[in-house]
């Protein structure tokens, strides 16, 4: 059961109603009627939660499990405890999603602006959004329906929200035209100049930046995570984007829809990255590179030139995800045998 | 002498109360009841400070230093020049952070509440509590005694604080159950969701983070470092860790006591890391692995599979310490063969 | 055209203005009286903007272009489109960058003070200086001409701009003396406690953060940024350098001029970086080490130890980029070879 001071509970819910909402088939000997009240980790769980196994590493914990319920692929079947309900689905992470969606549906406060929030007169606000304390939303902003902007966030002048927005506490955004949809973490920074300057011998330059920052719907972006605006051609973030903490975004890098790109993830400048692309936590993309669709790149790889589509690749610098796998075991034979 | 706009120094003492305080014992021939005024670098101290030498790497700034004190270990007495007093430690380091102590103790603001400060009537507040501008303190919150919440701080509904915990201007905490002593420095993003998805064919379907993170007494957690909350299991940071700015923790990672993370690690969700382990700037630790008590994983390392306790280890991928400079040489070595 | 809900535009300029502002020569055949209205990307721009090439990767894109005038090296002229206006420079990027400058100069809102902004009474403001709504600025704050400081962003005690400085929203500063036209971005963090602790079998005991960051005239801070303050010694900023996104740069370390930093790079403690140092994207350096003048240090590099002024560096650990280079060639050759 999640901590009633954070989270509020739903349900309860029959056996046979989460089978419904999860898309899941029910296991053999389950009472379909039986009712639960939420969701919780297999080592945590009780007969009245539903818990779900979707990695190996934790077989044991489920066979151990006294959840009353678990979303389970189902060839786990028969590893089950006994009495364990069973929800069987070729995706039970997604299908827990769902079920733990169903107990914590999204909250969503009541909608206000707080005295303190300080909201430019030329900005249009649509129905029903929350503006938290000490928020500052600039002129001419437009924002949609039911956004929610967290305390002391800043919303720069004429920046565009679409519908259903989430900017987090102490966030800020400027020079964006952002969906609907979109969650933007607590502490990130959208639109602020990119890193463009010329050198000579007198120093640097500042190169007026002169583009937008374009997030489509359903984006994610993470805490405290920077993407700059573009220098003359946008920055693009395409639909449903899930970009964890820390990342670094530079000016003029487009990405795909539906990309993944795990915390500490750098891309440097003018990089386009095509749909579903994956990057590894602490991954480096250089500038000006093109990244292919459904390109999987790994954790701390450093990618220097342009990826096909649909490959693997990791290492410093980044190659086909084989050769690099073959360049690690190739060093250690040689240094073992070198060192004997 | 510290910069007195910053810093209001307290003192003097004699060098016989500064031994007492660091636990040091004083060199041949120094005067115990001589005053000094101020500590100061090796290089900037004059004969009114104490300075400290810790690192070798500072043996000729230590020869040539004007300081009128040194904290130093007594195998360095001989190198010392003419007149300075030693206090001598096994640890001068502490020696010398107990010395700083007395002179610069922390400053506290005087307790109180700022006009612009914006708190629910229904958080609970301890004695002495100092708020500063701007800080937005929501519903239920519980805040121990002598708090100090820095200016724009956003501190979450349902949020615990023990006592004497400071928060830093702009910082933001939700979802997160907080110990005694904590210092949680500013920008840094506490209890946000975790990076938590699951994906089909039509795309990323968020899982709710249903649980929490629990920080235990005198943790330090860096400027602008993410610390997700848990996915259902909770995130957990032991006591006395110190973690240092732009670290990214990932949710349901575990942290033992007294671990050293330092500047841009990120750990992946579900870690668990035993206690005292420390982790070099730019380390990647991968989600699931288990760290051992008291092991060293150098910095820039990726970690992708368990490492036992007490070891040493280094490299992408991380091997023992021992392997991964061996591999460095072996393969200068090949590339210089080769490249002639 | 840059959007104009966000950018106002001067102009239009004749090529013969243009080519005087950046320097330039003006190409055979084209007209030095025709007017220009913006500046664009070689793909977007049409006969009225503005554009550049600077990067041969850009040639195909050139060789399409519809904009009216173009910055360019002379060696480009013959490929140019017909009827493109050419301004020939030796440095397009930087005869651009004033091109740019020209058409947007930098946007001033006009001089004021918020409303909510909470300002020390002990505060000294110089002439002219733009303070948004809800930022904050501690007691004996100094602050020079033109400064513009953000929405939420805060401005600790006793800290000190100089003239035509921008703080960003949401940003913070404490502990620190900050030159002129310095900008510190949203979200950068400078002045905080350093990470130093002395350790023994009890824990970690603080080591009191005693010095400043002094930051020279003309620097840049990027967002999210984090800059400690020194330990005893002051962490110094050279005049000139641009600092990108979530740079982390510890206790003590000082900057020479003009140094280049890219974003994610760490700098640990009490290093000393020379003028001029480029160091590449998620780059490391260790403590206490030195990098001579001009040195150039390749992205995602480790570097343990001193570098010498003008070489250029690359890998973990860091070597001469040559040797690196033939370390990556060397080791993918006999993991092939071993491969088969």
């Amino acid at each position: 059961m999640a901590d009633p001071r954070f989270f509020k509970v739903g349900g309860p819910f029959t056996l046979a109603r989460l089978a419904e909402i999860s898309g899941s088939l029910i296991g053999e000997g389950a009472d379909p009627d039986a009712f639960f009240n939420s969701v919780a980790p297999l080592d945590e769980a009780g007969p009245e939660d539903v818990s779900f196994l979707d990695n190996k590493r934790y077989a044991e914990a489920f066979a151990k499990s006294r959840a009353g319920a678990c979303v389970v692929e189902a060839e786990w079947a028969s590893k089950a405890p006994n009495g364990m309900a069973l929800l069987m689905s070729e995706n039970p992470y997604l299908a827990f999603a769902r079920v733990a969606q169903a107990f914590y549906p999204d909250e969503r406060p009541e909608p206000g602006i707080a005295t303190t929030a300080v909201i430019d007169p030329t900005a249009r606000l649509g129905e029903d959004c929350w503006v938290d304390a000490g928020a500052v939303i600039g002129g001419n902003v437009e924002m949609g329906k039911r956004c929610r902007i967290g305390a002391n966030a800043v919303i720069g002048d004429a920046v565009v929200l679409g519908d259903d927005c989430v900017v987090g506490s102490s966030a800020s955004l400027s020079h964006c035209i952002v969906g609907c949809r979109v969650v933007i973490y607590p502490g990130a920074r959208v639109g602020q100049d990119g890193f463009g300057f010329a050198t000579d011998a007198s120093g640097h330059t500042k190169v007026p930046q002169l583009g937008r920052v374009i997030i489509h719907d359903d984006v994610e972006i993470g805490a405290n995570t920077t993407i700059d605006r573009g220098a003359g051609p946008d920055t693009v973030i395409g639909a449903g984007c899930m970009i964890d903490n820390l990342v670094q975004i530079g000016h003029n890098v487009q990405l795909g829809k539906g990309c993944v790109i795990v915390a500490q993830v750098g891309i440097s400048g003018s990089t386009r990255i095509g749909d579903n692309v994956m990057i590894g936590g602490q991954g480096g993309i250089s500038g000006h590179v093109d990244i292919g669709k459904g390109a999987q790149i790994a954790a701390k790889s450093g990618v220097r030139s342009n990826i096909p589509a649909g490959t693997q690749y990791g290492g410093i610098p980044a190659v086909p995800i084989r050769d690099w796998h073959r360049q690690v075991v190739t060093l250690a034979g040689l240094s073992k045998r070198k060192g004997k």
